[in-house]
């Protein structure tokens, strides 16, 4: 049960009802009427509670929860206790988060500016939003509808958000154009200068950075994450993409839509990213590169070399996955001779 | 000597004091009364002042020290310079440590609400505690007592913080129960949702995170990391963790007691980690793993599958540390047969 | 063309004075009077701009470019189209960096301590400088002539600023001392303690960190990088290092001058860098170590071993980058002969 301090709930709901709005059958409709009044993990959910699994890895916290319903795919369903109704979808971690979304819709902000935030001159800022204490707006930057700017936010002058946005505290914003439905973390700096200069020995020579950070709708951008501006040209987050935590993106970069890129990955100066490629956790992107569409690199790779559309890729320098999985498998198959030859 | 200016400094202290508070050998009674007045690097410490030799590293150092005393163990002290007293322990390091937490204790923040700080409604913030400017205390958060609340950190609503917990500045709290002692770094995000989604081609789908970051007594969490809250269950972080500077900690990830993670670690979300793990820099560890208690991680490794107790991992994937020194030599010698066959 | 919303722009400038100024030679005298009014990458600037071609990778986008003029070095300069006047210089990127500061020079910030700034007691600010809304300065402290201390800045106790610096928003400092013309991105922590501690079964021992970060003149520090404090010693940053995102500088480092640590390298504790390093990005440099004057290290590598100066080096661990490419070689070489054996 989520920590009603922190979280207000909706509901209860009845399982027919949740069953229609996650688009879940209900394996046994005589009891469609019953309620579930939270969503719950699996090894802590009551009987009064709605879980799920999604996981092979949590099946045996699946055979014995005490979840009074559960989502579960149709393989696993007859894993289920008999005390748990089960909401059969093809789908069960999507059909969770719509669920959760249920019991805990997104709050609009409650409209307001705090009397402790600095607001400069020229400023548009809807009044459908909320700016929270300390947070300090630059000349000339308008804010959409319904935005929630946090605690001690800095925007910086003439920079652009849309609507529904979210900027969680501590954040810097500058130099940047920001689409609806963005949800900047806390602690992210959007829009200093990036890392241009010639270097010299006598002093290295700084380039003027004179692009700006086009950030899409629907975008989410992890905490503490780093988004350099272009130098000349724009750097541009496409629509839909989701950035995790301490990830650095350079100057000139351009993600396409809906791109992932897991906690602590960088991408360097001018590489372009096509649509839905995913990027794990430690990985390093070299600059100048084309990653193709729909391209997978695993955690911690190096990719030094355009990436083709579609490709896996691991290791460094990465490689194709399969390959990477070989040399693995003869590193291994090596180091075992050499033990063999000293004994 | 420690800069005047940042450091206010006790003393001056005899050796006999000293040696009696650090529980050390002086090795030569008859001065026990002689005093030293600061504590200093060995190559730099006057004959007024106390050093110490831990790291065989900086033997020439300790050799030719003009150092007053020195605390050292009882293996290198025939290496002292004749002028330098020694204090002899087993454990220089700690014995250091204690002797100069007796040059500059730590310090009481002076009680005190800026007036420019923003305390939300139903707020509980002990007399005893001092909230410096610009910092925001959202609504119903506890604050226990002798804490440091640093300017410009931002405290979300419900949060609860124990006793003698500093914040430092730029920090952002949500979502979260802070334990005693705990002493949280500048920079630092703690409580913002987790990477938690359904990746779908129409858009990837939010999974509400509706858990918390629970942080046990005498934890420390250095500038810039980022510890999510949990999806559902918590995040985890056990009493007397220590955590370096742009650590990522994701959701659900549960570290046991006296975990060291050094600097640009990460934890995948719901991993455990037992007691006692020691994670070196710029580790990766995948989700949904355990490492076990005392297990011991080489720098920059990737772990992606169980780890077991007192295991000691090197590489990526992570192989245990023999088997990765190994690879090295067998790489080495592998690539020298090439040089070979090229001449 | 630079987004004047964000940018104020100089100019224009003709050919002559600009070839004057980066000190390049137009190819054709005749039309040293034209001017252009801007700068612009080589596939958007038009007939009014000055553009350049540094990286041969963009040679197809000079050939077809509609800049009025560009910069380029003799050896390409036969592929550019007839309509481009030609800027030729033997370093077209500094040649760049010097048109491009022309067009838009460094803009001193406007004097001004905000009203809604804190400033503690015996604080000197010269009257040149500028504090920007919610910053808050530390008794003591002292900021030179220029100076920019952005938003929601934290500048503790003591700290020293020299002239023409700027700090920007939601960086901490503390216990340091910091040259001129230094430049400091949002999200940055300097002068917090470091990592020190002597771990301990029954709690770890922290060890009061008692030095401070001393960074010299011209440096810049990417944004939410972090420099802990020297232990005792100090954390030394040297003249005109370029430091950028995501970096971690352990306490006791030194920087030489002029080196290069690029975005999530990590140096940790007590390790001296000689002067013009180069460190590419998510580097790992471990302790204690010596890394020799103008030594480069690859992407991602790993160092745990002395650098000699001048080396070149990749891999975890470090080898000479020649070695390190034979390793992938040989890698290659291996899986290879596996396939075959497989079929």
């Amino acid at each position: 049960m989520a920590d009603h301090r922190f979280y207000s709930r909706m509901g209860p709901f009845t399982l027919g009802e949740l069953a229609n709005l996650i688009n879940a059958d209900l394996n046994n409709v005589e009891i469609s009427g019953r309620t579930v009044t939270d969503v719950g993990p699996l090894n802590t959910a009551s009987q009064e509670e709605l879980s799920f699994l999604d996981n092979p890895k949590y099946i045996s916290e699946f055979k014995n929860t005490d979840a009074g319903a559960c989502i579960v795919s149709p393989k696993y369903a007859s894993k289920a206790p008999a005390r748990t109704a089960l909401l059969i979808s093809k789908d069960p971690y999507k059909a969770y988060a719509l669920a959760a979304r249920v019991f805990y819709p997104v709050i609009q902000p409650e409209p307001d500016i705090s009397h402790s935030a600095s607001v400069g001159k020229d400023v548009t800022i809807d009044k459908s939003s909320r700016i929270e204490a300390g947070a300090v707006i630059g000349d000339g930057a308008i804010i959409g509808k319904h935005c929630l700017i946090s605690a001690n936010v800095v925007i910086g002058a003439s920079v652009k958000i849309g609507n529904h946005v979210v900027i969680r505290s501590n954040s810097t914003l500058s130099h940047c154009i920001i689409g609806d439905y963005a949800h900047i973390y806390p602690g992210v700096q959007i829009g200093q200068d990036g890392f241009g200069f010639h270097p010299d020995i006598e002093g290295h020579i700084k380039v003027p950075q004179l692009g700006r950070v086009i950030i899409g709708d629907n975008v989410e951008i992890g905490a503490n994450s780093t988004i350099d501006r272009g130098s000349g040209p724009d750097t541009i987050i496409g629509n839909g993409c989701w950035i995790d935590n301490l990830v650095q993106i350079a100057h000139n970069v351009e993600l396409g839509r809906g791109c992932v890129i897991a906690a602590q990955a960088g991408v360097s100066g001018s590489s372009k990213i096509g649509d839905f490629v995913f990027v794990a956790g430690q990985v390093g992107i070299v600059g100048h590169l084309s990653v193709g569409t729909g391209a997978r690199i695993a955690g911690q790779s190096g990719v030094i070399k355009d990436v083709p559309p579609g490709a896996i890729m691991g290791g460094t320098p990465a490689v194709p996955i399969k390959d990477w999985h070989r040399q693995s498998i003869a590193m291994s198959r090596l180091i075992h001779k050499d033990k063999r030859i000293n004994e």
